[in-house]
């Protein structure tokens, strides 16, 4: 297993101006119960179905990325993780899913909760109203928050949690490879479009607003998985 | 004044689609305190405040309308709605806060709640996912929703409600007749893509979906002004 | 070998909607001169850069797909077109190229022909504008083009041409059941979109617009490749 | 009369970065032509009605900018622009070509040259793949280039040519005054997302492509018309 999980100047800095909302969002409750084992089977099944359909929505912006491309490198691992995104990630919804009744379609076609259309369509329209960086900056929450959340919950979680399943799919080598090759193609897309010091940019306010509107709406979309309501 | 608020066959059949939501929003508590003048001030403030976000969305929205037209017609009244937008209807907007001490620049960079990016971003989506009809049905719960509330509440809104320059914006005849030209330009949209029985199209379940979702969204919305909060 | 490329009554009304386009690309000199190896080295070279400029802008119109996909099956299918195209397809042109001294990173920031520039952001404007059938309409041409083109001239061309590694690559069951697939699955979008006589459909002249253009934009992509200039 | 077309450092930059392709495009035969009274009436007939087309896919190019304006005056500046567009400019050509027999449905209906779908649908594909500024270099050229042009022949054009109303629409104060405040606005724009140093942003490059591909392609265009063919 990786160590730590993907780190950078750049990502550190989209963090620390959020204020308190990225520890809000990787700390919340629901985290917490996934990590103790005492998030309520009904909340993580309705987080379960919704995050079904947020990954439909998160594979459409990846297919986004590829429209917005400017490089081969970044064509390539923005196509790459659209078929990850379909071909693993949701398998482990699918999988779960399936044990407690619920086919692929139905999932596909469940009602989407406020806290999902919000989130997801967010991102979406990042894309179409800015570049390839401001879709990163968009989706940048959701990669490297899920990273950092399923490594430290391997390390801490209660032995015998019944989350076991979920934290080793954010844990495991494969998905923090991928966060790492996904951190430093945005370094890298963030470098040949703002330079070097993107701090310094005027971009770089907005930016941080995009990460950070994103870093609210995971905050919002774990609120809502633990109500267990729309 | 007009007395007749728009109406077809084709909206007829989208409100019917909606159950009882189209009720739940043309009848909200909001609006009823728009009617009768108990609405707290606080609430409309907050309201016109998110209201303004909301219909600079709007109008790119209308904008995506213009990009995907595909007649003369739809290009030059999609046209004509995103100025009517920014130049007409977001002025009562811009006034009204004005008195209250808010600039419009101020408006423009107004914290926008989920309640507003989950309505708007999922109206921009559906102009980027499907084609005009597809924006249109999420457009149109908006549209002619206002104008249907504008024209009930001039003709039962208690005199001297504080309300009553919001009501003669939305019933007054420059926007009931956008309405109308808005209505049978999306009538012919929808007869020149589908046919004239839309109703018997496999398309028609998508519309609808579109539509619903929309009218929910418009009481999610009421519910947030109501509340005063995000 | 397959023995048959794809066909369908859509396809087959698409083409008959061409007049003779169909034929004048499917038998255009360009695709003689493979067949019979008379084709101009340097005509050829010149075509390999510009289509892997193409193949480029066609994976950026796949992953537009992937953004207007409606079902869970058009998702997954234009999800795996999209790795298709930059993992296999774009492979035959990167090693020819290899061979001639052309590195991917030269062939990626090549200066892109103007028969190129048109076919492309054309399809490209078909998915912005329109829904994903829309978009299917301006892709068809490509797809089931060249899988009739590669088939044909599999079993027609003349023994050691220089291009048969061309012919193989679109003749090969690989291609030829990636077009099946994709006739299929284009088949049952049209279907749930337009219903089963799309061609009684007023959008039925739309779409047969888009496929038509795209045509004659091979049609005039084999001229460029042909001429060797722009 | 304005006595003199709009200019910027980063205006003269981009011409620059454009080597002798801004003298071939603003000096072309097809310019010279106009400005003596020699250029063919079926060239200008021919031109005039793909121009037509030009400006329904510029008029929606402008409505992508609203979509991805980021001030309220980039919003509002681009949604008047859209209006001017359609309602303006675009009755020079309706006007004159009624002359001729050719009515407003039949321009919008007109079969495309290559040399229009390249360009225009390059222009909305800047603004589909990058941000707003990418869309404004693409959309550079055209604006101040027939600014240019308008205002050279109007100080120099042969008496008596009978292409003096094209000449007018270009030169007037109107026209002149808009491509001022478009100057303003981007120049603004490139401010405030690049900084007051553009050519040193590693953006530049890029934004140069964009300017001289879009100015290749009005050479193109003047060739299209100049030829009387597609």
């Amino acid at each position: 297993m990786n160590n730590r999980f993907y780190s950078s100047s750049t990502l550190a800095a989209w963090k620390r101006a959020t204020g308190v909302d990225w520890t809000m969002y990787t700390n919340h409750a629901f985290v917490k119960g996934l990590s103790d084992g005492t998030l309520p089977q009904a909340s993580f099944h309705h987080y379960l179905v919704q995050d079904y359909i947020f990954l439909i929505h998160f594979t459409r912006a990846w297919a986004l990325a590829v429209v917005k491309s400017e490089t081969l490198a970044e064509m390539k691992l923005a196509a790459s993780t659209v078929d990850a995104l379909i071909n693993y990630e949701m398998q482990l919804h699918v999988d779960t899913c399936k044990k407690i009744g619920i086919s692929e379609d139905e999932l596909f076609q469940a009602e989407e909760a406020v806290a999902n259309l919000a989130y997801t369509r967010f991102v979406m329209d990042a894309g179409l109203s800015g570049d390839f960086i401001d879709l990163m900056a968009a989706l940048a929450p959701c990669i490297f928050g899920y990273a950092e959340i399923g490594l430290t919950l391997a390390k801490s979680a209660t032995p015998n949690t019944p989350y076991q399943n979920w934290i080793n799919t954010y844990s495991c080598d494969e998905y923090q490879d991928l966060c790492n090759s996904l951190g430093a193609m945005i370094e890298q897309a963030i470098l040949s479009r703002v330079g070097p010091n993107p701090i310094a940019s005027p971009r770089w306010t907005n930016l941080c607003k995009r990460f950070h509107m994103a870093t609210k709406l995971e905050i919002n979309f774990w609120a809502m998985g633990y109500r267990g309501l729309s």
